[in-house]
């Protein structure tokens, strides 16, 4: 793993927290965007040296819907930055680590994505995030 | 507030858990310490951008003891690395948020740390944590 991209808390609703990132702790907003694959409006801070990736259910039965209805509001995952997303679900499960997505996903700003089981990582929902393909970054 | 320092990380056992970061994650031990003031042990990982702080309680009356008890293990808090503590606790105060310290208190490795109430964050606890006074940061 290089490095952190972001960190993923869920919300009941970003317009209602938007205002306590950005006014409150006077992080400002990069982007939102909708991820219809993952059922989740999300809104990316700029959190200096990493995101904070706030995560918005659009319907019940998203992921993020149904930690908010068992957890309430809090911090959801750690996303770290990696290269070859495939490779590194690869060594993960040859290490032994349980992963929820054998194959990489679509995620947010078209970056592929997969989660290990947070049973494998002592409780923390860990995902990989892959944006080599992705202009720009 | 300036950048993320670490993300905490609430675990049984850091002896457990502690070759799933080294080996696994290949993300290497910083330093291990305890805090009595906490009554918890703290292992700082390398990610790269950020550090990772393992939380493991030395006892039953510690923070860490009930958010394990009532949660699991799992990401505990995230804590933003700033300057001048005692006026950052003023102005999120002025800006209505309910801190659980209104003054710093020593955290590990010698710094000034202080909470705010995740009643006030849209369910995230954020630290504040100051190291001006350490030699070496």
């Amino acid at each position: 793993m290089k490095k952190v991209d972001h960190i993923g808390i869920a919300v009941h609703s970003i317009e209602e927290s938007l205002s306590f990132y950005n006014e409150t702790l006077q992080l400002p907003l990069i982007k939102m965007e909708e991820v219809q694959s993952e059922g989740v409006k999300v809104a990316f801070i700029d959190g200096g040296n990493i995101k904070l990736e706030l995560l918005e259910p659009l319907h019940n039965e998203s992921a993020i819907a149904k930690f908010l209805q068992k957890k309430g509001e809090g911090i959801h995952h750690i996303a770290f930055g990696i290269e070859k997303i495939q490779d590194r679900i690869n060594e993960l499960k040859q290490n032994g680590v349980r992963m929820i997505h054998d194959k990489p996903k679509p995620g947010a700003g078209g970056a592929e994505v997969a989660f290990m089981h947070p049973k494998s990582a002592y409780g923390v929902l860990f995902e990989l995030c892959d944006k080599t393909n992705i202009k720009g970054e």
